[in-house]
């Protein structure tokens, strides 16, 4: 097998993938190996076509294969509420609750000075020139609940609010569906903290 | 998101993978689309790459870009000894022992009536033609060790004692390493069966 160079050469391609151990990448090798042509085919094609046009949106750097993003698009979003997150993905969430009408600004990361991530090579310039254009009444901080998330967090707050805008951040407790039992005493305390009258 | 076709295109062709949901699916695409492009590229050439020039060895259908396998060229195996598995990656787990020296015979598949799968659509007939050739002394049945690999070992047993090659089967027993604990008790009993004396 030391011999099927191409072979090699793929399994090593899925092996980097996030996840992905060489069992698990010989494994997509052999799937591929097994499908029509075509369906290779397609499956590269994906991959350059992903890779090639896929671009942020110039309102709020969300991933388009346009100029604007469906969401900056469309007519019927409130643009006067900013939800602000970490990552393209974060915005798929918040899509999928189907309840959330405002707009977003995509980060693309998170403040962090242990690897090396300062203010500037997140679009937070960006974030203040919406802000500072105007039309933005709130803006929800809507990064992770970690350090670098929190830190992020504070730091856009701080600079929001001089700019008269109201700044807000998601609510902490307990997961629906999840189990009191198992909940750590930071979350269970933040609960606590911000329970609401029934 | 929904606009971002190119994304969920690539997002569908990671999700065909075996094992691989849409939240991973999802994190494989989002890991292409932060490559440099020349590294998507090279993705997508591996695959095109290995499903256009990997073909099957003429000798023991094993994989491989050239006419033979690297096994079947290779001039220091003993070619008498022929180990029929049901797979490529069986070849590759019994190369990785580092102890064998015979050569393959890969069936791609095992017989089996319920998934439709008969002798005829197994390269049954070249390991005939193999074995009817002359030369070959021994073949182990070496397939795995579920109903239809113990039903295909046994076909091909029935075939090729009467061309006179002795036919064996691997040992069952308790895995290296294993707990006779969790051992289930069929395989205990091979292993008690299957004793050797110290």
């Amino acid at each position: 097998m030391d011999g099927a160079l191409p072979l090699v050469r793929l399994v090593e391609q899925f092996a980097r993938l996030p996840g992905v151990g060489r069992k698990t990448a010989q494994r997509f090798a052999f799937y591929i190996l097994n499908q029509p042509e075509e369906k290779a085919r397609e499956f590269a094609q994906a991959i350059l076509d992903a890779r090639t046009k896929i671009k942020k949106c110039s309102i709020c750097g969300n991933l388009t294969d346009e100029e604007l993003c469906p969401i900056c698009a469309a007519k019927e979003r409130d643009t006067s509420l900013v939800c602000v997150v970490e990552d393209p993905r974060d915005v798929l969430a918040f899509e999928r609750t189907k309840e959330y009408n405002g707009v977003y600004h995509v980060l693309h990361g998170l403040i962090s000075p242990m690897d090396g991530v300062g203010p500037e090579q997140l679009t937070i310039k960006e974030l203040l020139a919406r802000v500072q254009a105007g039309g933005v009444r709130e803006a929800i901080m809507a990064t992770n609940p970690t350090v670098e998330g929190e830190a992020t967090a504070m730091y856009l707050a701080r600079l929001l609010k001089p700019l008269g805008v109201k700044v807000s951040r998601l609510a902490y407790g307990i997961p629906v569906g999840g189990n009191l039992e198992y909940a750590d005493e930071v979350t269970l305390y933040r609960a606590l903290e911000g329970r609401s009258e029934l």
